[in-house]
């Protein structure tokens, strides 16, 4: 709503074709949308099509099964990560059409089947460690509405498994970069297309690892153009930065 | 292919069973399609338009003149990123259309204009000692032919002057946040726009800033989502990010 | 007791007035009324109204148990830090009327209940998961005799949730904000504010957030004035802090 | 601006008690308004009385003095913090009247003179080697109005120099601690007063203090209650804090 | 070989100038002889005698037992490392014949027993702590077909034990020195003996040992010739490392 | 043995005054006796008087108990440091008179008792949670024949308690500071006391603590001379360490 | 003075023995004696024979110069550290009989020559690039009256060097290791020696030493019992410890 | 020498075969022979062809000088490396014939030439700035009298440039691997050749390089087996290490 909307509805008030109670309203909304932010709001909370998401670490059991409950009562898809079985179990009591990735520690439910989009994202990851990132990511590309196609156990160590997948890596709109240990998969890949590449690196390995740090900073230094980083484990980040990416 | 389909494919063109044409193309491929990096090749480096790129940190000033003299042998737009002054009047000496940014030190030498990109890059800066990054970046998007737009000065401590600007930032097809000290602003763009957002975390600040740790981990763990990070003050490697995203 | 007054009491010891049974003692006190820390002891730990505390971290039930039943002899409150639901089994047998805040992890015994203060501490959380921290700070700061408001899952990636709610942050004559992930929610409202805002980072989050480091290098190097630092997840110290401002 | 105030605006434009020009003035100027960080910008920055504030690190003399020379044209006094000497000299020339503490590298430039608190912030230092941050620290606190006691090399090694100094100590409202090697006075000051503690640790030491780390993590662990922190050697931020609460 | 290479070939072939055992040679080489990686396919995975390892750490019982029960369907030697007494149980269950070494943590499955080299590799040991480390290192490298001595209990606090093993020590074709806390008997050997010293820090200490930092970084500075380091703990990688210098 | 003496042995071989075993066991004993490290060797471990010591921590209860039974076999008293309940239980039935200090989880088994030093050691601690450390340190002094005086929970947030204690601490030998969180204690000692002092600092707090790393940098830095430092959580070092000092 | 002290004192008063002059002079002189850290203060800073001691680095030369004119109207010898040749030349106008050692950045000034102590302090160090450290260590004990020995380039990676010297180590009443690189030297000699080991890191070395980390965690970590740590490269510190246990 | 020999030597004496000054010389070296490090001595520092070595880093001109001009009165090749212009002028006074590798910072004087390896060491390295720790290497290793081959240029991000020079770096007999940044160059080799890897990370980089720590965590992390690493520019380390694995 900018100057000449607001003089348009004064005139209108003024005029008497259109009621205090009407006009009054609309400008309560005003902040909102004239800062903009309210098309966040809009955007990613209210709007049918976007899910729902909770963050279940450090949450109880009993809360994830309330937020969800309430959440279940709006119209758009939920997502619940770093869920644990039993999350799920208290969760599929009220909703029996819950779906649940043990690897990745994933609940969905999906209210309306979204059309996928024709790119695709790929994730590759370096070892079979690296599944739960994966599977994390995987789940949310795919309730945002991507195509995905997984890529997995191509480590720099054995570089001839990568090359033999380059094929599909190359086709995809957004490639993911799942790696650990010292995630040199992220520039090697980076190198090999000219796509945006989000680097995860996560916490497999072990001594002087430090919890992913190792994998982290390598990726941050990597020599290799086009690629960006998201925290350590961060399978959801990565996939909703790449779906933003996807669906531009 | 293995060692029989050779032969086999050998035994065909032999007897004339097949082409010349057709097992050419059949061999042709197996070295490069099969493992397919050599587009990779053919596009970072042969395909014109893309910019030669020169990093000067460490180097001398008469690496980076020869470096550039070789370069300028060939087609391509040349830039060369962390280059002091005396590094460019040595490169000046021998190509005299070079220019200089002094504030982001990138030497630029267009040998060809490319058209600009109709979508636009948003280059958002907490202050004005980001500034030596913006313009890196802002260098780097350029010469690679995207259209960009700076907006510097909106850090969260006086958050009104960043909603002044929200139209110019949403508007853009991704943008780049650039910020040290605390590097909150890229949580809250994060927040308010649903373009993909590259964070660069500068070293700006002292103490505990740990020469630009804190802003680093800070927008690692960016509670928004669609934020994704490079490397402390790496306006280049924003800027080639943003720049294939933006050419999706 | 000055110079002065050394004199006049030595005068009267030597005219008689005084008897030196009563100058010595009056004398053996100097040190502690000199130095002034008895005003300290007096204050902290003797004046009834100022709680007493015990941090039950790496404590054993018993010790926790013996610790209270020996300050339930004294008049004064008494607020046990990091308790467990054990802990506080073992306390309600010795003390019925205890009360316990799971979510906090604060077993509180009200002894006597204080006016509280007019004006209040506003205690603003970035997410849910802040809850223990902002719990633990609330039951301190209330304890102490502070009105406390609560303002909780305001985090900057939704940030028109915390325009929503600013009216009562600025009403406060302290405001402590508790965050974890990147701690960005200090700096905004330190920006919005000109109120002392005591900034607790949380241990909330995961992978480079190493155990809220993230978060507490990001308050401290807060772009915005106004903004001190507790250690990471010091909800009583914040309240504890904040509580001698409020009462100035 | 609340509901009914924009009702009543509406029925004066119906009634023609209001020109639409100026309702609709009126109008726009919400969306800040009610947010209410209008307050934040004219509080800060318009209001005069509070400094405009110029952060000189990694600014050129140019930039430091054209940005005073801007800033001369309003009516605030002005702080420019980290400047060195030859910026100093730079603003002289356009402003014969600006001061300079060289130990602070602190420039101030005083358009009028407020009223001075009655209350005061005490200046605490463990060494001389920290008096830079204790002079940056009192001339920002001087500036925005407040009365300042600077108690220097009371650190802790020779404990009764602080004590001789307790009683200027705790006659503060609010008490600014500076120290490196360790940081333990702001610990031992923080048990010894009931007045907020704003701690700075200062990167005086060497080795194993790891440029400020040493301090900072002492103080942020302090087992003293009332002690908050601000980033190593920012003696500003401390005065900043101190002063808006010695103005509660 | 190019395009014209390869229609030339062809032309060749089909002229009958060159034969088809001749001109399948040429194709064969393409791929692999020209990149070169083909050997390390050949060499690592599936030339028989080297062992088909797997990393058992954060993988599911199921997990090893289903990947140890494909690798038993060729006829390599099968190692896991990191693998607990559950795994084994399982892994037992489908080859009987597989040993544990519950202290090394290690299965190990011979499907051919390798002749020793004649030359040996020495693992020498601080401590009796360290021995988890030693034993994963020495069934790694029997496993690889190596002669081993192992040397514990020669920590540097009392010097004469270790010199009273230096014989054996100084015959071995390289040493492994395996050593937590302050990790200093890598340098003491490193200095006494002029073979390769391969150093494994191991993460046995507290507090400042920080898992195994202290022992890492005091390798990586050895003031010593010779010594290269590994990653904390990682035994495996140390004598598969030493395996292939001892069979030079 | 110098050169005379081993001419002088070599003419009485000639001489036949000793026999040729008795020559060549007193050459044979020369490589430790002429290095001196024999003396190490005597001193520590073959002397009667001076313990025996097994560190538990990583020991499973057998090694521990089997540790310990052939230790019975010599005549020195015995110390089982970070033991558990369970380990004593399995001590105690081969040794029914060894004692346990659950507190401090040490074994103690006294086969002959030593007279105990004139001088004292003072053990000083911040807090009751330091106690472990505290207790560690008392056992090891204690039946390295010290006598000890321990001094508990004089903190510097209280520093008025510390100062009534000052008698005992200064008429210590040596003295031991033991302390967590900020660990100014030790430098507030430091700057009292004119004997050596050891600083231990402890695990003890939680967050920016960082296991104990706030508290050790802490020492290190401190202020006040005399002051020296061992690993977090050390009783034993700083014990053995002292009693050194104190049998000087 | 003790309580009967003040009543005799008292006594007097009343009796007339004493004036009220010099009664009051001594009771205020009471809260330094009383509380026991008066002597400190005689002991450290007047008491002649002990040093002032000043601490040079991020001093001004004429603060340097300064201070020593002060303290040179007292009767102690003045010890001044991290002396640059500029500060010396500035003293040395003031005092001509000032000393420089160069090497470890010290000035001496000799007001009256102490009797030397019959026992000696040992100083080792590793290699020649310690010898500041070292120097600053032997200048401050020499001027405390300890007699010294200096043991250079002994490190750890030729064994035998540092044998050929355990004589005269083992004759010391304590003994001081200076070492950078990996820091081993403390823990073998520490391993030798039955006397008080004052370790000293020195940020000699690169890379992953992290100027005197890696020495400094090893030192701390050392698996030798009687070996205590100081700040990097603070020879003054290790001195003066050293300096107090060999006057025991 | 073991038990019989020393009987058979007392033997002889007593017979009279063996005069008491040739058995006393033998006894007499006793010590080191028997231990072993004599063979250290002799074969780094006394036998001839070994070269000496001065690591000139925190060294003066003069101090270089010196020790080379003492080196000189030795027949062994001498090595300095971090040696600046200045220092080599210096040399070059006293030894014309020195030679100086500006890049490597490596001073050389060959007294004797040595044949070289067979064998030879590949120095493979990821860009043009880690030419000076490439040159390092590579002088070392020659003047240790290997052959040696150097690829540079050939980083991770651009992967096809490796696979071109795959051959040579193949007919290694070891290879060293030279990387700054992500460090990824080591496990891509280290997955491509079966020779033992010593990956040397380089401070090449900025932002979250940390002076070469990424790089270092990444090497150490490797997961490619056969991968060592040494200090972080250790080209010298690196080189000697292979010296001696190439000469086996």
């Amino acid at each position: 709503m900018n100057k000449s909307d607001v003089r348009r509805l004064l005139e209108s008030v003024k005029d008497g074709r259109m009621g205090i109670e009407e006009a009054s309203k609309q400008i309560e909304d005003l902040p909102y949308k004239d800062l903009g932010f309210a098309k966040v709001d809009n955007h990613r909370e209210i709007r049918v099509g976007y899910p729902e998401v909770v963050y279940c670490a450090g949450k109880t059991v009993k809360q994830v099964k309330d937020t969800i409950q309430f959440m279940l009562t709006k119209e758009n898809n939920i997502l619940a990560t770093r869920a644990n079985e039993e999350m799920y179990q208290a969760v599929k009591e009220i909703c029996p059409e819950a779906g649940y990735n043990s690897l990745g520690r994933v609940i969905t439910i999906r209210k309306r089947e979204e059309p996928l989009t024709d790119s695709y994202i790929a994730i590759v990851a370096a070892g079979t460690s690296d599944l739960p990132v994966v599977e994390e990511a995987a789940e949310t590309a795919s309730l945002l509405g991507n195509r995905v196609e997984k890529i997995v156990d191509v480590g720099v160590a054995g570089i001839h498994r990568l090359f033999s997948k380059m094929e599909v890596i190359r086709g995809a709109k957004v490639v993911i970069v799942v790696a650990g240990m010292e995630g040199a998969l992220a520039s090697v890949i980076g190198g090999l297309v000219d796509k945006p590449v989000i680097a995860v690196p996560t916490s497999v390995g072990y001594g002087a690892n430090f919890g992913g740090l190792a994998a982290l900073l390598s990726m941050l230094n990597s020599c290799a153009g086009g690629v960006s980083v998201v925290n350590i484990d961060n399978g959801f980040g990565a996939a909703y930065n790449a779906s933003i990416i996807n669906k531009l």
